[in-house]
């Protein structure tokens, strides 16, 4: 999409040459073909090394952009995200794309629906109901219970098994509300990668991001009913019992443990080996790896536990 | 169905004119051709202005019913709306009625099942294993990802998005328990009505009403793995992220925000612009408007980092 | 499967006879055709009385193997009971079975997938996107709706109810971690038996167990979104509100009422009759009965509302 055409759909204009811009990304990740923005102050530190193509910008921001790149001036930037995500999204199925390649050996119901574009691997076993959606790719030896989806763009590793009724990169949370209160959808145009030997269970949805990957390292366990959102990354071999969740953009180490029902805010940071008891609530990254915590607020577990004691004392 | 029928199935009779009875309705909203009846003491202050046709009641409350009203006294009046649910449930699917009515430019995957006297508008995506029930309305725009489930009567405005694997207008957790701590089902007979411009995420769970509906009103923005019990109304524009919960018959405001893992219990009425952090639980109605809070028991959301640091002194 | 075999697998011999060995169980509960474990100190005290007719076992504990059973000894027991459960796991579908029985007065939708060796009674519904696996057994007047999933082997009572996109039977979160914290999955090769007037909601998951069963009992109700673990008992007529949760083995007596979002740890047992109010958390055995509870860390109701009142004043 021409830069120009961009322009004008925010309604707005430049000057300098057109370029062709083919994605929205991050401040950090954005290409010279691609256009960023800054929606809050948190990321202007950000701004100095973009390698961004263009940026959204409002007026009081205009000077931070860099000389490399074109600043498109406009109200509100986090809006006309949400308005530009709309025409970066690609079809939710396309015809055009080849049919879907099916490896040796694999089993695949015929009450299964394989959109055009999508690849599965060798020996694979996928029950009835399942859905794989475009240019969505599997490894070998991965089983698929009865109505797993798999959205579009997304990656499944050798040896994972995924169990019924669950769903992979399903739209994250995204949306940017005007003055009005009235929100405007932001086009989830990012994907989910799972790598080798994962194992997730019924009924659990893991978000595709809305630029970039969602994360799911070799090896995790996720248990049912679980809440991934968009952009997070889970580290190897961590597991995530139960109706836990973590909202967006969290990036987890190898070998956390999440108990039942525990929740990680969004934009977080959490160090290696850490576990976090049943129903933790974290609210904070974690720096320091190998602990185990508990609560909410959160707090060491041993902490945790001369809590209850006191409250206990309390009640006497 | 005739009160004399509805009488003998209930095991009492009535003096008076024979009536036709279209179906159960609470005291509030029943009509003359609609029996209601009087469960709680929490609903006599209902009783006065009801015009129902016909009301469950038993001895002790009697002499509370409105002469236009006509008494059918029983023992047990929850235990026999349970009883007669049954009687008014319509049937799960209907072969009778006309076949689908799919609008113009509107895309249907022939894996999904669109039950006769359904009707689809114009220019929707409606992919693999989707259902929709009989009598269901889908308006126009309107992308259905996989193995979403529309059960029968309900409502989809335009322009709404469902996620994979959500149920929209499954039944309400009611039953009556007699004293031997069985339950008997009531049978959940109202609907789902999803006005225009809704996002609702993956593995959400919306019931249908026992009587009425249950509303989702316009531009709601709804997460994955989130429970609205029946005969709920989320207003406008409001927000509920994974994970969180409303119990039956809760009425939200707009614009309301409901945290992850937030819930609220039922029978309540919370203001327009309340915000809840995330886990807040919320057992009392709000009344006051763009406040915002947090904890459980809930409290205002300063209020409540001021317990946190007393807290944090009682450990020191 | 001849121990011979098995003790090769696990890389180790055993001098004596060998025997077959059908499968793989709980010192509790095995037989001399079976294989147990000890895996963790807290079972030794089953050792003594145990009738397996052999036993996984490391070097400190061979002296405590009874002399009827053989003794197979390994560094990590548990780490081979992942090892073997692979080998005694059924294949998912097999075409082998002959082809499924269906009752007089069922309607199937031929968009459901009934598998070989699967049984279905009379005047059952069973909506589209349905899957029944290989041998399992749903009873007469049941009502699947949408897209449920219930995995092999798996028992459903008569005069059921299961909601959309519900899933029976999935595997327990088992596996078994080794030093360099990579997870090895134990095979869940029990089952799920539902008795009968049981209702299940939409989107809630009930594991099969590792070896034995998970039960729930007659006339139990469950609502949205609920999570019951591998080898649960729900005894009669119990009652989980939507997004409650219970870990693994724990065994409810009849009438339990658990709140919404409230979650019950592992190898609990938990006494008839108790009540416990939305989000209790449960962590220790429940022994006296009738008795109602709230908070986490649980305390009796009485005493949690003592407790908000203390906080209320700590926070003047």
């Amino acid at each position: 999409m021409k830069l120009k055409e961009i322009a004008r759909i925010v309604g707005t204009e430049f000057s300098g040459n057109d370029i062709d811009i083919v994605s929205i990304n991050t401040l950090q990740n954005a290409s010279s073909n691609e256009i960023s923005f800054i929606s809050s102050s948190k990321y202007i530190k950000d701004i100095k090394n973009t390698t961004a193509g263009a940026i959204l910008v409002d007026e009081k921001n205009i000077k931070l952009v860099p000389s490399s790149c074109i600043a498109i001036v406009v109200q509100n930037p986090y809006c006309e995200v949400a308005t530009l995500s709309k025409y970066f999204a690609p079809k939710i199925e396309d015809d055009s794309l080849p049919h879907a390649k099916i490896g040796e050996g694999s089993k695949i119901s015929d009450k299964a629906e394989i959109a055009n574009g999508a690849t599965i691997g060798k020996n694979c076993t996928v029950l009835a109901g399942v859905y794989i959606g475009a240019n969505s790719k599997i490894g070998d030896n991965v089983i698929l219970y009865p109505n797993v989806v798999v959205y579009r763009d997304c990656t499944v590793g050798n040896n994972c098994i995924i169990h019924a009724n669950t769903t992979i990169g399903g739209d994250g949370f995204g949306f940017a509300t005007n003055k009005l209160g009235e929100h405007k959808k932001i086009y989830q145009n990012g994907n989910v990668v799972i790598e080798d030997d994962v194992e997730i269970g019924s009924s659990t949805t893991i978000d595709r991001a809305v630029f970039g990957t969602t994360y799911i390292k070799k090896g995790v366990r996720i248990d049912n009913l679980v809440q991934v959102g968009h952009n997070c990354e889970i580290g190897e071999y961590s597991v995530m019992v139960s109706q836990s969740g973590i909202a967006g953009s969290t990036k987890l180490g190898r070998n956390i443990v999440l108990g039942g029902q525990a929740a990680i805010a969004g934009h977080l940071e959490i160090a290696p080996f850490s576990t976090f008891a049943a129903r933790s609530g974290i609210t904070k990254s974690i720096k320091e790896s190998g602990k185990t915590f508990a609560g909410f607020p959160l707090m060491e577990h041993r902490v945790w536990l001369r809590l209850q004691s006191k409250i206990a004392k309390l009640l006497k």
